[in-house]
């Protein structure tokens, strides 16, 4: 049994991996913190969980987090940076589900998130884990910056075509949609079911912190700098993200066939058959990426559809399929409940 | 392994079997029947069960349902009473989800379904399926006439009160609030989401036809006849039944204790503590019933809250665990996902 | 014109009633205050007003309010009865949309509303603004407590029963759902789109503090005191009030003629054929209740479905309605707008 | 006062025209046929318009459309090219809010819509109803064609830059995105509550049929054909259309004084200040398209952002000001209502 530790468990991604730990057969979970709500239980504050969780959350400071075999962090962004060092240090292998590692120049990091890095030592040792892309890495990693979910999505759609080098490179369209727990488990007004329900918009145009993370990623791939717009969107539902990609073809190539080799072999990564559209509810609640290609009129753009639910493989679900890799597990243990429909 | 097979799995109830019965470690899925839909792979109907469930739908003439263990109906009221007999006569043991087997009285059946029942010898050897109470008939039933999304709820809810035998039994009141999947997956406008979403409404308040299945079962609980007034509610979510249940008190007690005590023992009704108020999504996907009881300003009523998932404790889970009670089974074999949150 | 101010707009109810005294033809609005967003034009917090409202929003200190002929208050409870005494002793007229003068027992108000009361001595000149009930008193009203959300719904829709004295005053059952809007516009978890969206529940079972203004209601309309069960439900949806009521039959009459007629002349209560169940949005965005009365089964209790949208008929279009009686205009003026379906 | 008649007044864009003309102080009701519902009022079948209208629905051979001054067809695409002409040869002026007008090209119309066109002859002599870029000829039409949703928010988006002519033509994006409403008032198991709601798609990606009209309207905009890609996806809301353009930049420009001055005397299109992000709801109800233009990271690529109500700027709402322009009427009779937020 792996024994888990989880720092910050009291916003939605951190209940969601409470809820995929609580149902992993390889898993002990043996400690949750949070600062605010130390001495309640776990239970309380989440009642799907009730009778089957018995934790309590505890005091960071009283946490005896460094006898996990591995920590979660479930925080808001600079927490993991100034907390993972020291578990780090005693051997704990930390995965963050926050940005604090996933931009390897740190002075764009500091730029985006608005905040000195604590631990820029450490982000050239971190494995950035898109395991359809990153998984020879992700097994040694010590410290694994799991993906973002708006990232998650692009990436996964956009990967076989700039692996393929059949489309061009120089503007790339990605717009995305997200359900509204994408902006976490905090009381501000604009998230508000009077505000987001019966409503959509998009934010952050000008510039989301998501867009230096999707840029690294996509031209890791392409092996070359991409020119990439990205819009994300606030759509009224809870969990799911919808990434319509919009490509120039270079190359004329059979594009389904691509994505089809390209995944035959990823348990997590489903290729739909020509003409689909994916749906969020398809993914609802599990751990799998959808996606389906299109070459509307026969003209030379190519548009992906890559759908995710970002609690899941945008979130608390990837993180659980890098540490299955990390600890040698095999990748679906405790990730294969199927979607939840309708 | 127990053989299973489905009649008519394109309705949500069914496509709920389905996703509890490819979970389920002791089942093998061997038919699934549509007479609509033959040949059609289950999974490009119902994209969140791709690449884990390769059935196809088989017309109902042609699949061979009688090398089952176990048959479950999905299907519209007065199906099951036609085609089940045929099933149970080859020893095949039979789960209706519908109602037709639910009212012992043949002729208010009648009446309330608009229709003659063909086969009211079986009437009386179903077995009605609500497991915290009819638990020792349904190990050897063979015709399991599972209950209704608003039974399960205020039965459940009211069932402690009725067997102390602490209220007044001429006035209580069933105040129930459905999501729309209870309707069903039938293109039907007032279903449709730009009629029921941002909407809330009563219907069928003259006579639901699930008055007669409470008001049998509630009876039985009290050990005579109960008068009741029942108002189901269509709501604006998904999945989720919240019944709002009134009684006048006769005795004092301590209700809390009755509660506690009655469902002590039950893997599938959730007691919660004093002062709670259970929201339909603590139960979201998951097999569970949570129930709080308040006696408001100290007065002379109790009012009981019961939350269900309408599609799981309301139908395919209760199914399943009927199944699982039926074969001998640990009564949580393949129902124990966590409910989804948020 | 009648010169309008109103204190605190930026809140549901603040922002419903500049929609309203936007489009009414004999409103001038004068200013509107806000304590934090003094400088704000008020169309960029609420950009549906945009090119349609010039105001800014104004330092409550600073701003003219005595030069008005009606001052609405807009603000939380505990406000209005600390600023309106100026205003009302300068001569200004007043409404109050918060519930600082409803409720005539002082003390009773202070244990339901956790504070005490600056001006005990207005709460006697104030007059309760039902105008289907309180229509003459309210002419000549300086002072006017307009009636809150669920006491208008549930008192509209039991005021023909309890004046004809034909229901059991002892066990009136009043199931109240709300849209979320009911919560107000402050930013809290219990009210993220993530928490409230697909999702159901009761709250305040033990004690809302809108049973005291309910009881006052249904006590002076019957008579007699009332006894009263009053459990509110949160609802996913944005707008409305569905209040669902349960009375014993006392004496027998024609229940449907006695809400015809008693409602025969109100411009904004609807009472609808036998048979009917009024959805919210039939009274979306308007100033309107609409009532169906039914007798389940024949059977000894009556149902009543009362349904208004809480921010017009249940808040701002109810204080406008108050204003027009106020000022002798024709009391529809300006809220005459039909609901918004779908 | 105009004598106005509609036909096919039982889907959504109907009884939204219906909402519109029984507020239009210029305008008198005098008929509405339904083939199916002939005979019933039209308040039975939508309550919200009780009290408000007393027409009944008349079968569409027997309603004496002829002595109409304007005619609206709410009807199914194929219907008003049947019907239209012989009420514009009795000198009636017919609105089609369908698209059997909109595309010159009568061959691609045909494709598109899979029917023979029965007025081809007419087709001509339509007149497209965009009023701000047609306004000139809609004075005089006698036959308009109503725009679409979609191609009214996004040729309201691009149009300022195509006339500028500083955008790349050859590489249009247009990321639409539309509330349920959209798909009309139909049966059908696709846009269910349960199916719709909580999730988000794309649809008719390889081929929309608001395609070719929308590409019509930009080319003429433009002067030259435009190459456009065009993904709708369907949102879980019931009104509202975001538009969410792409396109590559030819020329330097300041892109937001383009939109300022191109709209800055249109009374239903609003551009909000730089930085924006208008969202649905602030045009929820209301006749005005909002739009924001960005420049992201002050990369080649400008993002425009275009909401409407698909049911009133988007359909009737901009049938209603195109007869006021026909009859020459204040461009905003009947059409001021705000915004219903929230």
């Amino acid at each position: 049994m792996i024994k888990v530790g989880i720092v910050g468990g009291t916003g939605y991604t951190g209940v969601e991996l409470l809820r995929l730990l609580a149902q992993h057969p390889e898993v002990q979970l043996v400690a949750i913190t949070s600062r605010g709500d130390a001495g309640t239980a776990v239970s309380s504050m989440f009642p799907s969980l009730r009778r089957r969780l018995s934790l309590q959350f505890e005091d960071p400071a009283r946490a005896n987090l460094q006898d996990c075999d591995v920590v979660f962090f479930a925080t808001p962004n600079g927490v993991a940076m100034q907390q993972a060092p020291a578990l780090l240090d005693a051997g704990v292998r930390v995965i963050d589900l926050a940005a604090d590692f996933r931009i390897r120049n740190v002075a764009e990091w500091s730029q985006w998130y608005g905040m000195q890095h604590s631990s820029p030592e450490w982000v050239a040792d971190a494995v950035y884990g898109l395991p359809e892309y990153d998984r020879a890495d992700i097994r040694n990693a010590r410290l694994l910056a799991n993906p973002g979910c708006y990232p998650t999505a692009v990436q996964l759609g956009f990967l076989p075509l700039l692996e393929a080098g059949v489309v061009e490179l120089d503007h790339l369209v990605a717009d995305a949609k997200s359900g509204v727990s994408g902006a976490g488990r905090k009381a501000e007004i604009p998230t508000l079911f009077s505000e987001a329900a019966d409503n959509f918009k998009a934010y952050a145009v000008p510039g989301h912190r998501h867009l230096p993370e999707i840029r690294q990623g996509l031209s890791r791939m392409a092996g070359s700098p991409v020119g990439l717009t990205f819009v994300p969107h606030l759509t009224p539902l809870i969990r799911g993200i919808h990434a319509t990609l919009y490509a120039r073809i270079k190359d004329e190539a059979d594009f389904q066939a691509i994505f089809d080799t390209r995944y035959q072999d990823e348990p997590f990564v489903d290729v739909l058959p020509p003409g689909s559209h994916p749906d969020t509810r398809s993914v609802r609640a599990a751990n799998i990426c959808r996606i389906a290609v299109h070459r509307p009129q026969e003209g030379n753009v190519l548009v992906v559809l890559s759908v995710i639910d970002n609690l899941v493989k945008g979130a608390a679900g990837q993180a659980v399929q890098n540490m299955n890799i990390m600890f040698g597990l095999p990748e679906t243990t405790g990730l294969w409940q199927l979607a939840v429909f309708p």
